[in-house]
């Protein structure tokens, strides 16, 4: 289908230096020998929050079964003047020849910690990066926020309505797709239903009111064509002395004779709280108890939590623009950066200091576990050297980098490595994931393994990042050697 | 080319409603028959400023030029069990039948006014909307962050260094369109430099150092292989101690010989004022003083002015995540409201009045004007009902809306009507524009016509939007009969 990034040539959607680097390695003669492996990790959850969720895998699977580029990208190459012409035909002749490891689709994340991992010669690995990040980046993040506004919606339910705030038109679609992945009911966008089969909804806009003489003629028309779904938008004109009036109107003139009952009104502008509350009685006293009330205008996590807790009397929530760009936090910062260079088979690890501490990397190949306790409460993840080995039940010696002086034990726990192979030597090596099960997947992990207390908006507790003590050493080793030199 | 709004489906790119609505006023039957006048306009300038830039218009053009519903389309509406099987055998014949006036893309524009006006039957108008407001939304919302960005960079260039950041693909193309139109030097996204002939740069990554054994090394290679133009990245493992040492050393051992000088050297991290200046020392001490430096680390506008104010010595700036996502405020508002409903050739206004006062629409289908004085700066914009004729030098009176009280006078000014046909009766109407062209239009009237007071980040002076008397006239009326009924 139109749109998929299978179906798209976005091998070009990649930084510059990516290109030129490449053509370092090609010279260097390097480029085809060693193995270099690369990490994608975060360092802060948005919005100050407890965790965040990895999304976004399945247009990365997509993106990398596509990468090629076509004579025409090749031209414009050799247009810019500076890359060797047996590059350009090299990069005539390329697929991704590497392994991806990564968190499923839709695992719960923290900062710090790899949730994917390329092993590959160092071009491939270095192509494939501008593009592998935005697509964390983007659906992570509105995974996440669309996450936290069901979180404040309780038992409501929330509906994408953002398309048109979008950052151009796949935020739209993939956003959408995240939001759903995230706990959204359904969507407005209609591509993103036809895409990944998510559930499309939507009212009515202030034109089709406007577009009549007048407002019951609006609402009369709309209720003939959809008497099981009519959702009439109330705030053309005035709420509480117009649209709500003629609502129930329409339900008692229109509906009732068709024995059908009117299913909602929309409150778009105004006092929620009041309006709702107020639009709520009307409602009820003309017998119309079954009838919701849906909210929209600028709301999210904060808005909706104030409204939920003023007893506004809401039953679903139309959710726009702060979903669609997660306005008070529109970036998820996700980086990618080389962990380890394999010389004679043996993976040296790579770590970079920079002028920021936030900004020092975890070096080497390595392995990323989830411990659970005996309840299978996610208690903390744990980092050790890939070729370690960590046994269940066993008593786990572990380091808290934070206080590294402590000797500490993992007792009686479980230990589920959290990276799967998704390709292995360029071959597609697992089944592809639809949206449904993605989100079951989430939402199974957060009412089921993760603490609440990692859940809350205000001061979540702190998920641990631990290491193994080979891996904290290693770490250690590399840090002074490196401030050495 | 790929990727292109004209050779992809983004028809389906559209709210649900956007098609009930349509289905119900193709059941009226009056879909083919009475036009509509739609209005897209904006309610508030991004981060406080006092102007925005139009933007997105040529995507406009490729989305409705390509604009059709294919058969997996129509068979996926059909399976939504809710649309007349003759609406939807109307959509598979559905082409835009209407007209679109809007801005010249790269025209500055205010809040309230109209920036582009579709004419149309009303499902053709109806079913635009969703597309023509996330384009509009996302490439203003880009092209307005990066000029304030540019503006706060002065002589230094700024380039846009943001898709891993972006909001998934057309995000970072579409964002580097908006981003060069704004004003940004070039774009290190590669695939928006083929598409739109934007030049491309970049410099080098960490994974570029860290590959190999010493940062001399990488330095080397570097160099060596693009002697006129390395820009080496200094802060891997310690700027002032091994990083520009390094780089010095490069310039002195590997160009030197080749008659060649060090391009620049980039910081991305650290205190980007302080280490600045001490690397400019250390250069300009080694007699390197043609050696560039370009800052990066989430940079914007204000931390952009902050540097400069603080005397940091940097010629360029590369802008990633604050950019591509306009951090600060990562919405654009436009909305597409209904402003008139022909009724036996005679164009009926309406008006939204809403709970919100801010939220009332400017009805009637209607014409702006830029106001421009003797030395042709623009002094206000002028909102007229369309068939009114307003002729330069004469006196004009005009009404100011937050004193309408005031009787008040253009003299001796000049009216350029804003507003130019896009697509009359479905044809393009007239040439495609390059961003080469918008991006200097921009920059034309920023510095001719543009009062600098409007330009400013605090406190800018609020651009007046004045009305003829009789288009204000008509609106009072109007807004009086809405509340009288």
């Amino acid at each position: 289908m139109d749109g998929q990034h299978a179906e798209r040539n976005l091998s070009m959607v990649m930084d510059f230096y990516e290109l030129t680097m490449s053509n370092g390695y090609f010279r260097e003669n390097r480029g085809h020998d060693e193995l270099v492996v690369f990490d994608v990790f975060y360092r802060n959850n948005p919005d100050n929050g407890g965790y965040s969720i990895f999304a976004g895998l399945e247009q990365i699977i997509e993106y990398i079964q596509n990468l090629h580029f076509s004579e025409e990208d090749i031209a414009y190459l050799r247009g810019q003047g500076i890359f060797l012409e047996e590059f350009l035909q090299y990069l005539e002749q390329f697929t991704f020849s590497g392994d991806i490891y990564a968190l499923p689709e839709g695992t719960v994340m923290y900062p710090n910690e790899p949730v994917l991992t390329v092993i590959a010669p160092v071009i491939d690995a270095q192509l494939i990066e501008t593009a592998i990040l935005l697509e964390i980046n983007h659906q992570s993040l509105i995974a996440t926020k669309t996450r936290r506004i069901c979180n404040a919606a309780g038992t409501c339910s929330v509906s994408d309505f953002g398309a048109r705030r979008a950052h151009n038109m796949d935020a739209a679609v993939y956003g959408a797709r995240a939001a759903y992945i995230g706990g959204a009911f359904s969507t407005a966008t209609v591509l993103a239903g036809q895409m990944f089969g998510i559930p499309v909804s939507g009212t009515m806009a202030h034109s089709w009111i406007m577009y009549f003489s007048d407002e019951y003629t609006a609402f009369r028309k709309y209720a003939e064509m959809y008497p099981d779904a009519a959702v009439l938008l109330v705030d053309t004109y005035d709420v509480l002395r117009s649209g709500v009036p003629n609502a129930i109107r329409v339900a008692k003139e229109v509906l009732e004779p068709m024995g059908k009952r009117l299913k909602g009104i929309r409150l778009d502008s105004g006092d929620l709280a009041y309006l709702s509350k107020k639009a709520r009685r009307m409602l009820d006293d003309a017998g119309l108890n079954d009838c919701i009330i849906v909210a929209s205008n600028s709301l999210d996590e904060f808005t909706i939590q104030s409204l939920l807790s003023q007893g506004a009397c809401i039953d679903s929530f139309g959710v726009g623009e702060r979903l669609i760009t997660s306005k008070s936090e529109p970036v998820f910062g996700a980086v990618y950066k080389i962990a380890a260079v394999r010389h004679n088979d043996i993976f040296e690890p790579r770590i970079k200091i920079s002028e920021n501490v936030e900004k020092i990397t975890n070096p080497g190949f390595k392995e990323l576990y989830r411990v659970y306790d005996q309840n299978h409460k996610a208690i903390a993840d744990l980092i050790a050297g890939r070729e370690e080995i960590i046994k269940d039940g066993d008593s786990v010696e572990y380091i808290d980098p934070k206080k590294p002086w402590k000797k500490r034990f993992f007792e009686n726990c479980t230990f589920r490595p959290l990276l799967e192979p998704v390709f292995l030597q360029g071959r597609l090596v697992r089944g592809r994931t639809g949206v449904e099960e993605i989100r079951e997947y989430v939402s199974r992990q957060l009412s089921e393994e993760i603490w609440e207390e990692e859940q809350r908006f205000v001061n979540p507790h702190v998920h641990y990042l631990d290491m193994t003590p080979e891996y904290y050493r290693m770490k250690n080793a590399l840090l002074r050697k490196a401030k050495e030199s």
